[in-house]
């Protein structure tokens, strides 16, 4: 009996979403550099944040691993013995993996049977959703409401890119890096400053302000609810379109150049809106590569680094009591004054 | 031993339930066409609420399903092994289940025998409310008093459409599609922005305003109460008759039109009142066309959102701080300043 | 070795209790009718409250029961499996039984062994407070200091008529139809609005005003405590007369007339007073029938209406900031002003 | 190994205390009465407190008991099963018991042992405190630190003046009557009202206010301190006559007259002050008939009452907002109103 | 496998504490007469609190003990069964123990094995911390850290001088006497009154306010840390003649006189402090009178009060809102007061 | 299976890290003698804390210790028989260990386990995180959020140089010697005092304030993540020299002299800014005798007190309310005032 992703249907294709256009791109980044770190995606409720998610798998390339194995071993040989592996390498689709509110430490990490582990000498571990998640993505709907324990426990992974499971002196690690997309509305919770600083973008969503939009959004999305073959048939190739893209965009980031104006204009930027430490300056460079890399150029440019700055910069802002403009106004301000 | 619905005595008729007709409305559109997700009952005790809920199922046509089981599958072939379904198709009332508060989530979910499981190899699992629900209703009174790790797994199981009982490494996952009924007391207690946003409709009710109405309801209740039998038989026919509407309008459902007007109206009311996110839109759509279908008309009219507008969006306006109107009037107002 | 109730010392005679008539009335019209649902006595520390209730035994007529049975199931045939009944059917009191605060909810509702039931296939249920209270009086001393699971569970008991037990699957469920009594000091805690809209009655009590009454009062109680055996003598008699104008009072019940002027009236002063939702309006019309029957008269006259009033509507006024009276003064005001 | 008092060695006299005469006083009249019930004394710490409790059972004539009972049961035949009482009735002293703070409600109420009594079919029960304490005083030294469930507890019990102990079906109960004894600094922490309610009577005790009287308190404590022995062959023959002067009292107690006067006294003074309820009143009554007993005198006189109302009614009174004067001025100045 | 003292490495000399005379002081009185009752050090931290109380037991003479006895029992006849006593009597070092924060009450007071006493027939008894400290010292840093049932239970045990262990009705007691120190900051968390009462003295310790003092007690602290043999050896004799004066204080102790001056002297100045109580009277007497024994002189003077008075009875003024100085100043205040 | 530290992948050189000389001089002076008792590093996230941390180890020399010993002992004669010591003692990295937030005590004690003890007679103990950081750094990143019971924990090993673990009676204890490395953000939870006290410096980090230092930080550790083995090849020769002098000032620090004036001047510096007792005055002795030694000069000058002033005190200042500076430059302007 083995754990299964929550949801077996086919969503809502990507290429359909409405609008949301920042969004879109911020998952697209992370599928071409997933160490870019996790994408944020904050708005109100019904504007299509878990839809966008849910798509991305079909953006995809499907990755080789072990057959069977638990964490998606690239080979048999860097497989965990508990992890089932087979000797053949498979393709299989990126996971994407749903981290439900309320769950618990167990589920997550997996479990150590000890009892089992000293009385039959083998190593029992059932593995738990860090073990799926690896080498995809862990989607957590309404992060801000996550319990304070469950945020300790994925901090320590996202550092360490292991998740290690200890008890009565038994351990198992194994590899689990995977790109973390939260979703939240900002009203209902803050985010702790070390969950939020994790993330390498951030994004606002909002319902979309005009009739067009609207009724094209509820069009698509009644006929999707209406009739599900008809309408994936009908964006299929949009999809590939899109997947062809992510994947040209993989391949020549090794490539992309950095010139020390783009390394300085960050360094400039980062001081100008008074972001925290400097990881908001690590991932504007990265983001803005993986930019360049799905624009098919050679070299970042400063204009990669303004498309990106709002995402890459929003949500390490240090709070300015003398500056009521929200984080995106001062980062489009910024910009204006450095570089006109 | 098997668990079953709290209350086996028959309960007081739906027809025989004196005004509150909003609330009689979407309860029958649910009947229709239950996507249209939950309706939320809000006002004071002893308005009828629980009755009109405990009425319901005498209004809905049976459903058929495997002969004994737990989770009411249309066929044995899709009955999981731990279900009890044998062979044959039966019909049977469609379900109501009561959730009731202080609950626990075991009772709930259902729950896992890992240690049998483990020794006998066979999956034994204890189905809960959720799976005796599926297909049919769930009814929680004072549902504002609910406790957060029972909304937390209610949410979860509602956007699914599927209850996941997990537990050391085991796992059962069954259907559990539903209607929500929730009922409360505002005054009593908030309802989380998550859980308010899951109901497709809300209904506000409150006691006769009438000496005569007032007078009506007594006289009905006293003679339910001194003389059951008597008075269900007096009220049968009405019952039926309204049985015979829903099942009309659910054959005609699939074929109502769908106009661009409707679409565009629906759009240009919701930005009007400032309904968050898109799923309120998506919502009045499918009401409007329930309600067309149970008034035999072949397509949408502006008359059908109009009537449904109230229902469908009175629990989804953003806060407008200078706007002290309650929700109603607003929309009210909306109505008439978009459409006259 | 079975549970019994807590005192088994003969109590005070209700006869021989000094003043406190509205508290005696509410108590007896509930001999009456049991479905008029309960009575709250609220009041200082030492004003004869708890005295009361023990006293009420005395004056109801003996149920019949099957010999034995835990539920006091009319007959065998109606017994539970687990109960314990015997053939014979026999006369006993009617059960007053005391739920002490801090009692766990075991000891409330009885408690399932599941594993003698599944290791011995036989329903292990041990009864609880619920099934020793069915058919008679449920007394709670401080009941606005009961915990809140306890209030929730015995809400759920109340509304469904029944106690269902459930533990693993298993379940039991008896009857479980009582009349609540409370008592309690409102200073110290107000009753959830839930709890108290189950109160058909509530009557207030004071500390006797006059030297004579109080004088009476001690005396008749030093009386008691130094001779128990002579004072039980002396009264009685009067404590027989009572009991006999009750079971009058049952046999007349059936045929008490209703007119259209008494709902009217009843309907006239709910709506004056602004009482919340209609079961007041009920409670009213029953009590007001109960004590037509109680006076040998043929049918509930306004007299009836006016006289049960406050007890049956006192808890039920919505709050009026601009109405400082108590609810009692505004029911009195409200009967001048309807009826001079 | 049974459980014992807590400390064995022989305790200061009670002759030997200074001043105090309220305490000692209030302590005296419940070894007359013990349905007076309970005294409640407070004050500084250092004050004598515990050591007046600790110095009681001297002056107590000893209880007839069944050898070893653990109720201490009068005769055999009257002693439960479980108890371990033997055939001969032995004479031992009154039963002093400590209840610590922290205590378990296990400890307190006795344990039942569900195993042992289901596979072996015997009565497992270990008595606690409240069968120790029976027939005799049970001492809580800083009462008002009590946690709220064991407060719950020994309402219950003094109420009903037995111990029943369920648990999974099974039950228990034995006759639990003592006087309680508590002490407390109201400074640091106030007691429930109902708590309050069950104390009888209520002393104050403060340092002594003279050089004099505290030299001889220390004087008296070293010397105790210093040679144990040689203190108390010194104070044998004081506490020996006040012993003596008890069992007279107890002897004479159902002799004493009660005259009208005495009663309407006890009311005019309890309406006068404002006493809560009735339970004052018959305290007063109480009180002042062990007095006369006391004293040796045929009758209940006004003197009687006047030196017993501030110990029967102080901790009774409601507040009064608009007089600031304390309880004990209250009550004398009410004394000197009504009679001079 | 035995629990042994924390630190086993030899301590810092108490002799080589730099100033602090009032603590050192209130130490060696303790010393000389246990029942003086405990010492409270109150100040900041890097203090010496610590340091003093450790190096204590090389100033104490050794203790005569049963070898092995687990509470230190003078002989064996005197040793409880479990407590591994064996027939020689042999000298072993007063005993120093610690009290970590956050222990547990079973390391505290010992555990009671209960299976293994039931199956086994032996009392099955693991001794605590309480045990070891018998005829000894118990020290608790940071006592007002201390968690509350910890508190309840250390009052408990000092009351009585015994420590009784009960579970599950059975039970073991041993003596448990012993002198409390306590230190900790007043700033971070005050103590309770009841456990403040428990302490016989209170000394305030606080930096050296000279660079010379600071410079001294550097020096000598990193000499201690550079090279332990050697600084232990230098002041050794220094020690040797404090152990020697507190050796004949002991033996002189009962010859002490005690003239009612004395008396008056400590009764006058307690009246004029205002100190709660007589506690603090009978410690100011013993207190005095050790002093006197450790001085060499023949009975208790004005100037052994005088000098004893701060820390017999700053801890136990009642607060004077009208009077700003602190508690040191009041009683110096007093003193020249009374006698210039 | 043995549990290892978490990161197993090379770090990012020491010598790399761009400015922050404060931080990285405290460190490297608790590697000459970590007898100084601690790091604490405050600051913004994003400022190189851990990388700092996590580089220390290459300039560490290595350990000589027992082969495979779960707490490093020097030879197989010291290791406790549970250590798993072997014969031969092998060198081996100085252990830096990770104490996650969300640990549980027993993961940081390790664990006693008692059946097995009990039932196989060998003492079943499984180390913890205190084991491996035994001799070497214990670093806990966001010390501020660390839960109330492991600090105490944490408190009492740093004090006794020991960890002790009791459970039933059995105890089993390790030495416990580490360097603690804590880093936090002062913005999101105050340090215990007690916890403050123990870290011997405390040092304050920001990010770079100009362009050119953030380009550099950027530049090198997206150089590091893009190749790995080459830019450790680049700074190798670096950290070889860093561990050089580390080496050589380790060797000369017993013969550094400490004239008295630096003495005074310590005592003067902690007189003058108000430092909390004398513990910071130590620190600044044995810090400023490092600091002489790394420089590779022959005695402590006021130079090496200047330079290790804020480090040594900042953390320990008495709050001061009339004077707003902060901790730092507080010490600053006692530097100038008393030396210029």
């Amino acid at each position: 009996m083995t754990v299964q992703p929550v949801s077996a249907t086919r969503p809502f294709p990507f290429s359909a979403i409405v609008g949301q256009e920042e969004m879109k791109r911020a998952l697209l980044l992370t599928a071409v550099d997933p160490s870019i770190g996790g994408v944020l995606v904050f708005g109100d409720r019904g504007t299509g944040k878990s839809t966008a998610v849910r798509a991305l798998p079909a953006l995809l390339p499907p990755i080789e691993a072990a057959e069977g194995c638990a964490v998606s071993s690239p080979t048999a040989a860097e497989a965990p013995a508990w992890s089932g592996a087979g000797r053949r390498v498979v393709k299989k689709p990126t996971p994407v993996v749903d981290l439900p509110l309320g769950t618990t430490e167990d589920r997550v990490t997996g479990a150590l049977d000890v009892e089992r582990a000293l009385t039959k000498g083998e190593t029992a571990f059932r593995p738990g959703l860090l073990a799926q998640a690896n080498r995809g993505y862990l989607y957590i709907d309404e992060v801000n409401l996550l319990e304070d324990h469950i945020v300790d426990l994925l901090l320590d992974v996202a550092q360490s890119g292991e998740n290690a499971v200890e008890r009565d002196g038994l351990s198992v690690r194994h590899p689990a890096r995977f790109v973390l997309v939260g979703s939240g509305n900002p009203e209902e919770g803050e985010l702790r400053p070390q969950l939020l600083d994790r993330f390498g973008l951030s994004v606002e969503v909002a319902s979309p302000p005009t009739i067009e939009e609207r009724v094209e959004v509820v069009r698509r999305r009644d006929a999707f609810e209406r009739d599900r073959a008809a309408f994936l048939r009908k964006w299929s190739a949009r999809d590939g379109k899109a997947r062809a893209g992510v994947m040209r965009a993989r391949a020549a980031l090794g490539g992309i150049g950095t010139p020390d104006e783009a390394l300085r204009d960050g360094a400039a930027l980062c001081l100008h809106v008074g972001a925290d430490g400097l990881r908001g300056e690590l991932t504007l460079l990265r983001a803005a590569r993986a930019l360049a890399a799905l624009e098919g150029e050679a070299r970042i440019t400063r204009a990669h680094i303004r498309t990106i700055a709002p995402s890459a910069l929003r949500h390490r802002l240090r709070r300015d009591p003398l500056d009521e403009a929200g984080s995106t106004a001062r980062i489009e301000r910024a910009l204006t004054e450095l570089w006109g």
